[in-house]
């Protein structure tokens, strides 16, 4: 009455083992899944029932009635207040009427496609679609060898080049991490066009004022060779909007989503609710103050344009009590994003969540904390699953080594989400019967049809036995990540552009530069 | 319109800073959660329609009544003979007709309580409830310190000791790794007592004959100071039978089966199907063929004592096609998880399932690994979750630090078990209004009455920032793992034993070695 070991049957190809790792990696990377979209094809794990869902939306439609937002925008409170929404106290703050937001909220689309300039990665947001999206606005970056230090273009770029390798990384993110060796007023316009033509994979941008927003938008247009209409007509990059917890929606940010609202693209609203710090510290209320600010910046957006595009984004998680610092990848972080997907769902808005962790090393921790996070994303029925490959130590790094762990872990997804085939075929009684008691099944027709694409196929996960890894250096996880990173940067190809088109993008760049960029606030 | 990076708010607590690590990590045990009886609040995570899950069903009773199973011990094929079983073929296989199963399994119960010598420490399988066991089985012992060596009786010791101090660990096994440097014949009586005196959790037993799972079981008695039918009343340990798949019950697994269904103790019945090796390569497949090895285990169960306590286990992985050797924590792993989970249900059965990794060494992978494989369990509703700490290499290897690693995680499960609670108290629209937009939710009477205890406290994670990380050595979770499961040995205590039992225990292992023990088949 022993649990069985795990015998070792006889090897069918070992001259894997021979390879050396460089070889073996480089193969590895070669037999990716092709890029494909994701649809999730499970009912949602949910943890709430419908009352008690209904309980949370109904106390943040309390608080937008009686606590409301302070708008800084003046141009975002005229706007709100000729829709209905009226001043409180000093003015800056806005009262929003349960019905006002119950109405505007019901315009948002529930599901949408942004289009790429190469039309092999448009992706769908929300219907059970799910996109993955890469580390964004991390200050640091880190790799084994360097060690952690502030980012610069150089690391930026490798980044884009690694989310486009990685057929899992559905989308780009202008800022990988943020490339501190360019000026200021510039910077955008820099990074645009790296964002723009590294990749042809569909980039969230960033655009902290309207001048910005307004320069970023126009490269995406030029980049993709449209005219204005077809830019609004078919979305083609998002942006995500951060609530200032509590209940306050910036300047920058307010005018953010009317200038992506006017264009027709994406805004992914996410308030920051941080229990215990900038949102009480019960998880119901917490929730409950993310919730309203997030209805009240989806009003925002449906006040600018009616149907405009939008995603229901959260962030909600704990302090640490011993700190009061940040907690990412937490039980309570768990729980909060499965009920955010519940609350996505009511309102029939695609949902965002994310995956994070505290850890200040792309160890065990970052890896327990990040499936905790994505487990919950995933099972709860997430639509864009920001943040996933690269982001550590609570969002302030971004680390190469943890960007291909979070891609071995998003193909691990990729298969857990290819539904489980029921049919005659698939159930084998009839291999089971020739096979017989006591035989195997390496060498029966059935088997042979169809090992060679059953499994998930790892990336760095080494499942060869104690004896041949310890032959082979006995690296752990976090250095093949290291060698991964390497042979996929070496790998990389610029996908190609309309030479048209890029002549025009850098004609604007040229120009915005000449006017001085965009001046610093 | 970026992601906003997470801010440090002032500091509340700042002299764990100072504390030396060896200082930190005792505190952070001590500080764990008392022993508590989890039940999972949540509905399953389901992954197949009800139709689908007919299909595997259907197919596993095709496959016990075309096919049959091989059940090598004279004793109990001449028990299932009796109850309707036909010999097919050599005389060793039988088949057995669909309507035997469904009448034999209709008698297990849906849920049991197994008895402690310490009454605090009793257990519920099924209903709901949820029990975590620690790594058992594994021929070899890895530390980071002394590497990876073969078991002995001291590491055998220390693991149980390990599972003693921490109180997730509902359960304990009497093997977590083989201590080699016992004889044989013996082996079982001096692990025995250690299991039986180191801690006063209910034990997983072994006994690999019929003499040795009367020896165990006689000891199980002793221990607890209880007559023989008041083991039988009321069941005080449990053993796992592993099916030798394909379709295969051994001698010793059968009359495992036998001998502990006549003493009333549960048996978990775990066929152990690796896809494309031991079974079809297809996930439908291979769980149609674990289904037909469980039910007819079970059915043994049942013939032998209608409603002896039995636990459907299951344990469908793949191989990786590779090499021809099993992978774990793999997403096919996952899946599989998922469904056997469904179909314990099906059954009204107690659901036991593993947390279980390929990894070589307690980094990354086998972090991530786990977490699949655990997530997967846990919200498909595992009952009892075996191999649930230290389990490393496909279950070679019984590792100190990823015990302490899966500890952490498991208290971060039992955590997100707590269900979220909804009320006005905790809705707090109050304390939103109070705090107002802009403030912030530290000092509020609301977070001042409940932080203490708001949120998980880890055991090892770091949430320090990078800079006071770094400074204090900047170790990875690995190693934190390692110094905590020191602290934890140094902090353990031998529970009390009534002086009696212990006499007669050691009487009856005197008198047994006096006999010569357990003779070697």
């Amino acid at each position: 009455m022993t649990e069985l070991p795990p015998t070792e049957p006889p090897t069918r190809r070992s001259r894997q083992r021979a390879r050396p790792p460089r070889e073996r990696h480089a193969a590895a990377i070669e037999r990716q899944s092709p890029w494909r979209l994701l649809r999730n094809p499970y009912r949602p794990f949910e943890i709430l029932s419908a009352d008690e869902l209904e309980a949370i939306h109904e106390a943040s439609l309390d608080i937008l009635e009686q606590v409301g937002v302070a708008v800084q925008s003046a141009r975002v409170r005229e706007l709100c207040h000729q829709h209905g929404a009226e001043p409180k106290g000093d003015g800056v703050r806005l009262r929003f009427d349960r019905n006002l937001i119950r109405e505007a909220i019901a315009s948002a689309p529930s599901c949408f496609e942004l289009t790429s300039r190469n039309p092999a990665r448009n992706v769908r947001l929300g219907d059970g679609y799910l996109c993955f999206t890469p580390v964004s606005s991390a200050p640091n970056v880190s790799d084994l060898e360097r060690g952690r230090r502030p980012g610069t273009f150089t690391d930026y770029c490798d980044l884009l080049k690694l989310a486009h390798v990685f057929n899992v990384m559905h989308m780009v993110v202008g800022y990988p991490v943020e490339p501190i060796d360019l000026p200021v007023p510039t910077r955008h316009l820099d990074a645009g066009r790296a964002m723009l033509t590294l990749t042809d994979k569909i980039p969230r941008v960033y655009c902290h004022t309207a001048q910005r927003a307004r320069d970023v938008l126009e490269m995406v247009r030029l980049a993709h060779g449209c005219a204005p209409e077809e830019l609004q007509e078919r979305p083609r990059s998002i942006a995500v909007i951060n609530t200032n917890s509590p209940l306050q929606l910036d300047a920058a940010m307010g005018e953010g989503i009317v200038e992506m609202a006017l264009a027709n693209q994406p805004s992914v609203i996410t308030p920051f609710t941080l229990a215990g710090a900038m949102a009480p510290v019960t998880l119901a209320g917490a929730l409950a103050q993310q919730n309203a600010e997030a209805l009240s910046a989806i009003a925002v957006s449906q006040f600018t344009r009616k149907g405009a595009p939008v995603v229901y984004g959260a962030f909600t998680t704990n302090v640490n009590m011993r700190t009061g610092s940040p907690a990412f990848g937490t039980p309570e972080y768990a729980k909060a994003a499965l009920i955010s997907g519940q609350l996505a769902r009511r309102y029939r808005l695609p949902f965002r969540s994310s995956n994070i962790n505290t850890s200040n090393a792309p160890d065990a921790q970052s890896a327990y904390e990040s499936m905790m996070a994505s487990w919950a994303a995933i099972t709860g029925g997430v639509n864009l699953l920001h943040q996933s490959a690269g982001w550590l130590e609570g969002g302030l790094t971004a680390s190469f080594e943890k960007f291909i762990i979070d891609v071995e872990i998003l193909q691990m997804f990729a298969s857990f989400l290819e539904p489980v085939a029921i049919d005659a075929d698939e159930l084998a009684v009839a291999t089971v019967a020739e096979v017989g008691p006591g035989g195997h099944f390496f060498a029966a027709p059935h088997t042979l049809a169809r090992y060679e694409h059953a499994f998930h196929d790892p990336l760095i996960s080494d499942w060869r036995n104690f004896e041949s890894w310890s032959a082979d250096g006995a690296t752990d996880a976090t250095h093949r990540a290291s060698l991964v990173a390497k042979e996929a940067l070496a790998s990389y190809e610029r996908p190609p552009i309309d030479p048209a088109a890029l002549e025009a993008l850098d004609a604007f760049i040229a120009k915005r530069k000449e006017e001085g960029g965009a001046p610093v606030n």
